[in-house]
């Protein structure tokens, strides 16, 4: 897992699974995997194609044909490489490997189960059953059952595995084991903890001092007795040191009680505590975000990553989490290799292609590691899947400058600029980045200006471009002097905008705004005149800018007909239903599509 | 009204009216006046204050004793003085005023009516009938209906006007001016279009041909038909050339008709023909924006002008419409007074000083005309009511630093951050536009980065200034070799908006987003570390971020109580809400105060 970087294993299980059968025997199957081929993120169809495989020849065992055993094992793998965290499915495959292949063949499902979802209750108490079934050796048992401990023990839900580990230890009739564990219990803090405290404290009746308390506590009570009546029986002083001991238990379980009713709420709320692929309810994801925040401040290292890694299983397709946990990791002391393994799961396995940004900050985090080429490898596998994803060419191109130059990164620049898979808005944008670039990093406007020059002609309809453009103007240094020169540039954008661009009007209408914000702030005496031109053509009735007729070619027509066409939020941010807009509400006010100023910002 | 500009006269009516009695004998007066002064712009306490003048001593007349006819003279003029467009009380004062000191005075008030509102079809036509009532000079008579209809003779509803007009004509005995109004009205288009060409069409019977057409005409016809067959009787010719002018105005009449059609779908649509204090129906404005493009459209000038004047009788209360005029007319040739005549009445009668726009608009026009002394005046009015007006200080500043120079606007500013009616918000604005006045005019980036830093200590709470100081920086040219030393003053101001300053959460992190996109797109390789720190302070879980916690002194009490608190859009912008946000979408979008980019934009 913590291997150089290869573009992840798990992608080719997500890409269409042709299963290779040896001949056609499998029709049913044939179309099942169709099925999942034609919708590969849905459950259903694969559960149906599991299913199917399953039942191949009336029921598996160990006298199935090689090749129904074969399909059948191809199946769950490529099932669970893609859900690994169905733990069911991981129970159900070692059954029937059970009654197919045995023991062993059992056993290593179990372990690549535990090694996909470590942290399932349900899946450590099949596997412990399943051993104590399958296994004599005591030892080993135990020593599994201590596996198992570290994983789930702290579940809030744990006492079936717990039950069987007591069941476990009685059976074996080593009583003091059994109260060994009844004493770890006594101070975690889980659902069933007063039950196990009951039992504690019946069982610690029998069971020596010695192991009741270290022998240090127990002589240092015996000492106090003796010293306030030193003509005791021993009988009595015993006594005495049980009940002082026990009082100290007693406290402990008021302590840990108190922390199980702090987290008791949030525990109540989850209502879904295993992973599926259907959405979490968002009252849910409150009482995560509540709950982890929670643990947070109480501070314990463990219980606080115990708590992520449930969290990251059951909402392991919202990114969100897995965000907050890198973050939250990344702020603890010394824990880069745990940072990255959480940035590695997130995003070769579980968190949708779709969704980007946990990708982009795993990059950023190996950047700083110092390890680029994993960086330049995250974002080609965004961009192989997203070929036209601006956050990733930028990215990319940034992080080419800084650890190259700024030639490196306009390179990337370019090569996507000539690319079929990116449209003319996203273009136009990249256009403007490799502009900003040179404006800003190497300082030379002059060259920036050159490019948004040189390229005006082919994004006419792009949005980035102009705005870019005129915000590169307005931005430029100006002085007493060189204003003149500045204001004939930044005029020349907004004319080009206004009259050749064929942008949407809204966009025009923002930049306008701008540019008559400039022309008062920053203008000369015939300023406040062009400020009133530009007002009148662009504020003005629709007669005095018959120029923007919108591009839907709607002209004035539909002027005195249709009034009740609606006004969406997208028209408006395209600037298509600027007439409706305009009859709705004629604000003058900075409209959505620009509303954020930068062009960098979208 | 063109003369040189002085603040409102109307004002002072609009300030408490404190009746000047001679003595205390109108107790009823004095109440409702206190009413009328406690709600000065509201319609009814008005309206009631009227009515019990009227019906001082049991309704007036030329015996009323002279403090009452004083009272109602001084709350009749106060009251037409704030609401002129009320037609009904010129014409009841009107009525009043010719019981108590006749005609003349009478006559006085219906001037001053027409003169407020002068395309009042009502008003005209109780005028000319008072006038036909109380005069027996026929040729001044005459006169008035001609001034009526040059007033409101386009109405689509001034049949009543017209019809007196004609009604008169018909007493005084003139059958040729009566059929001479029947003709100008086959080619006007009103409502009652069709029922005057009935009319005229009958009556052209029995005019004399030399009334029907000019007499070319009728020797054009002449000649064609004696052409056709010379040897016809008189009658029989003259019929034919009844005939073919016949023909003449019935096509008159269809193009007339097509005119007419055109408009009755906007005509009929507007409900409200007149003034009121109460808000003008939605639809209804959306008819007029719609028949008022319609009409620009059409492209008469003089039509235009008159459905603008209704328009700003019914809407004058709607800065909309001012503005629209305004800005329609100044794109007509050669109209400056014409403008001027819009802006002062929008600005010194109807629109509520509350709605600063058209008064700004104004104060620009005004200094395009070379008028600094009257824009001055307004921005100065402007501020005597909103003391705190910024939009108004930074206008009034731009005035002098275009006609003065920058120090003038300097002083400007300095005044107000002086000024105890402007807020921490307001001068904190103020503050970022002097230093951009240094920045941008002066050139001189070193005097406005001294002004950010010496202002810094009194603005900590201070958005716009904290915004300012960070855009201004982000904005500083940079090459290869200053990037650096601009790396450092980013940071900083950066480090004193996250740790010092106490502006909301929200527009802290959205600074952050900014700060943090200049990392990636302007920073060294130590950038990429300092993003990730930034992020996980920024957006990591809230024990990241203890230093941030929210100002509305909510701890982390509430996080695991109160996750039902409304988030409003208001409580967002102000960023108090930034907890629940947090849990109800932890979206890290640049959020909605700092949306706009520039801290010139609110």
């Amino acid at each position: 897992m913590h291997g150089e970087f290869q573009l992840p294993k798990e992608i080719p299980a997500r890409e269409t699974p042709e299963l290779n059968f040896l001949d056609d025997e499998f029709a049913e199957l044939k179309k099942l995997n169709q099925d999942v081929i034609s919708n590969i993120d849905e459950y259903e169809p694969w559960d149906a194609l599991v299913r199917a495989a399953e039942g191949l020849e009336g029921g598996l065992n160990r006298n199935a044909s090689p090749n129904a055993i074969a399909a059948f094992r191809e199946i769950y793998d490529r099932f669970l490489a893609k859900f690994p965290l169905f733990f069911v499915y991981w129970k159900r495959y070692a059954d029937l490997e059970f009654h197919i292949a045995g023991t062993e063949a059992a056993e290593m499902v179990y372990e690549r189960g535990v090694a996909s979802i470590g942290n399932s209750v349900d899946l450590w108490s099949n596997y412990v059953t399943f051993k104590m079934d399958t296994c004599h050796d005591i030892d080993i048992i135990r020593e599994l059952f201590e596996r198992g401990a570290a994983y789930v023990g702290l579940d809030w839900q744990s006492q079936p595995f717990w039950n069987k580990y007591l069941e476990f230890e009685d059976r074996s009739e080593a009583p003091h084991k059994t109260f060994a564990i009844l004493s770890r219990l006594l101070s975690t803090p889980i659902h069933a903890h007063r039950e196990y405290f009951d039992r504690f404290r019946h069982a610690a009746q029998y069971r020596p001092l010695a192991e009741l308390a270290p022998v240090e506590t127990v002589e240092a009570f015996r000492a106090e007795l003796m010293a306030e009546n030193p003509n005791r029986s021993e009988q009595e002083i015993e006594r005495d040191i049980r009940a002082r001991i026990d009082a100290g238990h007693l406290n402990t379980f008021t302590l840990t009680q108190a922390e199980c009713q702090k987290r008791a709420p949030f525990e109540d709320q989850i209502k879904r505590p295993y992973f599926h692929t259907s959405a979490v309810d968002p009252d849910e994801l409150v009482n995560w975000r509540k709950y982890l925040d929670f643990e947070e401040t109480e501070g314990n290292y463990e219980r606080i990553v115990f708590l992520y890694e449930r969290c990251v299983v059951i909402c392991a397709l919202y990114e969100e989490f897995w965000l907050r946990f890198a973050r939250w990791m990344s702020g603890q002391h010394d824990k880069v290799q745990e940072v990255r393994s959480i940035f590695e799961r997130a995003s070769c396995v579980w968190v949708p292609i779709t969704k980007t940004k946990v990708r982009l900050q795993y990059a950023l985090f190996e950047e700083t590691q110092g390890r680029i080429a994993v960086a330049r490898d995250i974002y080609t596998a965004i961009l192989i899947r997203l070929p036209s994803n601006l956050e990733a060419i930028i990215a990319l191109a940034n992080l080419e400058r800084r650890n190259g130059g700024i030639n490196d990164a306009i390179e990337v620049f370019k090569g996507f600029l000539t690319s079929a898979t990116v449209d003319i808005f996203g273009k136009g944008y990249l256009v403007a980045e490799w502009a900003t670039l040179l404006w800003k990093i190497k300082g030379s406007a002059d060259e920036a200006r050159e490019v948004y020059q040189k390229n005006a002609q082919w994004y006419t309809q792009s949005r980035p471009f102009w705005v870019g453009w005129f915000m590169f103007e307005l931005q430029q240094p100006t002085s007493a002097k060189s204003e003149k020169v500045q204001y004939e540039r930044i005029k020349g954008v907004w004319e080009n905008i206004f009259e050749k661009s064929s942008i949407s009007p809204a966009v025009i209408k923002d930049v306008a705004h701008l540019y008559m914000e400039y022309l008062l702030q920053r203008g000369t005496k015939d300023a406040a005149k062009e400020y009133l031109k530009v007002d009148r053509e662009i504020n003005g009735p629709i007669s005095m800018r018959k120029n923007r007729l919108p591009e839907d070619g709607t002209g004035f027509g539909n002027l005195f007909t249709d009034t009740n066409a609606p006004t969406t939020e997208s028209a408006v941010r395209l600037g298509h239903s600027v007439f409706n807009r305009y009859y709705r509400d004629p604000s003058e006010a900075v409209a959505a599509p620009f509303a954020q100023g930068f062009p960098q910002h979208r």
